[in-house]
């Protein structure tokens, strides 16, 4: 699945049109951040992405979790959320 | 039901502790940031706390919504975590 990868500029209006188009298309759909900026930023994104899947009737949940990732040869530290019908 | 509070200078690790006991006593948890540093610390307690629960049986999940709270006269907007079992 392709993770929808949130930075500390992205619009999280946009991030939640993408979160929500994912959801209605495969049922589930993950968001990485990296960074308090970028993690503020997924999270608004989900709250507004409920907004728009009640409206599908489906009540969305989020799972947030650590994970690593590469980045220019080094480890970082990321928050995954996978946002899943309840 | 009493929110816990988070700010950017919260240590997760015990916000992650503080959800996991009131999810364990009422079921339920809430938990409240302002701004991106306190979201982080917030949402890196949640899945820290995921972790303490699974050992209870109890498969935690979180719901992020925004709210505005009151502080000295002034309207902030929140991002409240309600956390639950799924």
């Amino acid at each position: 699945m392709d993770i929808i990868k949130v930075s500390s500029r992205s619009r999280s209006p946009a991030v939640a049109g993408a979160i929500a188009g994912v959801m209605r298309e495969r049922g589930r759909a993950e968001v990485q951040a990296i960074g308090a900026g970028a993690v503020n930023q997924a999270v608004k994104a989900v709250a507004i992405a409920r907004g728009y899947l009640t409206l599908d009737g489906i009540d969305a949940i989020c799972i947030p979790a650590f994970t690593t990732v590469e980045i220019e040869g080094k480890e970082r530290t990321a928050i995954k959320l996978t946002v899943e019908p309840r």
